[in-house]
């Protein structure tokens, strides 16, 4: 998913200390890598230069909720701590990333190069079949660092049990949910399971929603002492926003502005991603006009644009926007109604994701 | 590795309890997966098919050095604790040879299909290149849940905060140096990195034997209460133990007898595995004669034969047991110098598996 520039009270040039957390670990990490060999240490030198410089929307969430839910705003220790716990959401999405890489033989990320990219590109010469493997290898190990620091930086916050054991929950739910969506989306690319819409949202919700929106929000509830009520009732709020979120930047992705959005025009079609407007249009009429380009490598700019014609055409591209306006009017209504339990500290966080999203249209 | 039998005192038909613990770990995740569609149940079962029936080496270790170290040995509630760490250290195993398999694209395990093998004998008729991507794909999603929940199973105990995070330091550490030591195997094998001796040795002793005798028996001195010194002390046993142990599995499988030692003859030869003894044979006037067959996919009996005989003939057999001798000669020199802190009450359990390696003799 594109991480668009969603305004967050926290947000600052050092994204409220994240950064700087961030290169202290990866610096430490480098420094402890020169204990095995220098290819260790070239693989956390590569993984900073890919690491760092993102756009941190889930440690900005997650802060900007924090600050917003917390009682004791300026208790320094306490807000620390919660930056360890930001960064180390940035961890796991970056293990994410990395895996799925790994998983699709994705050599680029955004138009630049991937850490598996940038470590093909080092092996001088012409690149043999074990080069990429070696590149290819060195992501998923460096994957399991990750998602492993991502737990032990939760694990060694020295918080009440109850509280450590909230966040470890948390943490499990968030890997199983994500990982399961990983499973979906692979299982929908390599034509294992059925293309339907069901199996695409439930793919949606949880290879990302979850990590994205849903644990940012819990984990600065329960750092900032709220009820396991407030916990779930947040939790769901995440959910509606980070499957609007992605299906917005799904169809950004097939109907926006490249020079816009960042999203390379047609990739989507290009690779045959399943997405919400594809699963539509698989039961159109249109149907038999899209397939016959859909997921071709060497997709034309001309086949692209008939494509997405017959996606708009066949009502693929409204259908997904009135989905989006479910979820956001679905948060809507959270957010107005008052037993449902989202506190009022947390009402402009959400209501500037929620313009935010809005204001992403295609 | 081989898991050999190595006699422990807590060996029993469940382990120690560890096997039912593991049981549990995987009713309850299978439970859990039904949330996430049919193909991620099916994981978790086929995890469960060649999970559990292991040999259960390193959870043993662990919990015979805890009986031996403990001075609280009946204390239920702390010995259930260890039980569940034993459980994390066979998970955090499974990960690791899950991981290893997708790196390598084994499709076996000891002459049995693994997980990615099982997975794909679950596709009907002809195997795709999409069903090969499918069961790899599980098999590193598996890995990375069970990694996860090696972590947090070390970080739910409820613990004072100094005893968690030696905990979770041994962890890290753990992960860091195996994670270190599967680069150097792939690099070696991808030809990335000199095979010369040192890196070998490098290798064997990160990728193996810090997992497999350090971490045990580290764990097994925290949670008996033992102090960081004594910690370091076994740490040191643990790892000229795992030295010792790798290298003899590496001498079996190229000089043993394969019904004695469940090893696939010429395996290691056919794949062109650097191992220690090839590593010193590079360096004899005999490497052009094993070069000509070292490697091939399509190694016969005959040729097998040869390159035993060469390697036997040009040192490199007695010179590798003499590296076993020597880290032997160290555990033995450790036992005896009472300055070297390893508590005397560890000693049956250490003598139990020196003499199950001298036991294991091509």
């Amino acid at each position: 998913m594109t991480d668009a520039a969603i305004s967050a009270p926290a947000a600052s040039p050092s994204f409220g200390g994240v950064d700087d957390e961030l290169r202290r670990m990866l610096a430490e990490r480098t420094a402890r890598a020169t204990a095995y060999g220098a290819s260790f240490v070239a693989l956390w030198e590569a993984a900073a230069d890919t690491l760092l410089g993102g756009k941190m929307l889930r440690p900005r969430l997650l802060l900007a909720a924090y600050d917003a839910l917390t009682e004791a705003p300026d208790a320094a220790a306490a807000r620390a701590s919660v930056v360890r716990i930001a960064a180390a959401v940035e961890v796991l999405h970056f293990a994410f990333l990395l895996h799925d890489d790994v998983i699709d033989g994705d050599l680029q990320r955004r138009g630049r190069p991937n850490l598996i990219g940038t470590l093909l590109n080092q092996r001088a010469g012409l690149r043999t079949h074990d080069d990429a493997h070696w590149a290819r290898t060195n992501a998923l190990l460096l994957g399991d660092v990750l998602l492993s620091d991502a737990h032990q930086i939760l694990a060694r916050e020295d918080l009440p049990h109850e509280q450590r054991v909230r966040l470890l929950d948390l943490l499990d739910h968030t890997v199983t949910e994500s990982v399961a969506g990983e499973q979906l989306d692979v299982g929908l690319a390599d034509r294992i399971l059925p293309a339907d819409l069901t199996t695409v949202l439930d793919m949606t919700r949880l290879k990302t929603a979850t990590y994205t929106f849903e644990m940012p929000l819990r984990a600065a509830a329960i750092r900032a002492g709220r009820t396991a009520a407030t916990e779930l009732a947040v939790a769901e709020l995440g959910r509606h926003l980070g499957i609007a979120f992605q299906l917005q930047d799904d169809l950004l992705s097939t109907f926006g502005r490249p020079d816009e959005h960042g999203k390379d025009a047609y990739s989507d079609l290009r690779e045959g991603k399943e997405t919400a407007a594809i699963a539509y249009a698989r039961m159109t009429s249109a149907w038999p006009a899209i397939e016959a380009h859909f997921g071709s490598a060497h997709l034309t700019a001309a086949e692209g644009d008939l494509l997405r014609s017959h996606l708009t055409g066949c009502g693929a591209e409204a259908f997904v926007q009135s989905l989006i306006d479910d979820q956001l009017r679905a948060c809507v209504t959270l957010l107005a109604d008052p037993d449902a339990g989202i506190p009022a500290a947390l009402h402009p966080v959400i209501s500037d994701i929620l313009t935010t999203i809005e204001g992403r249209r295609a």
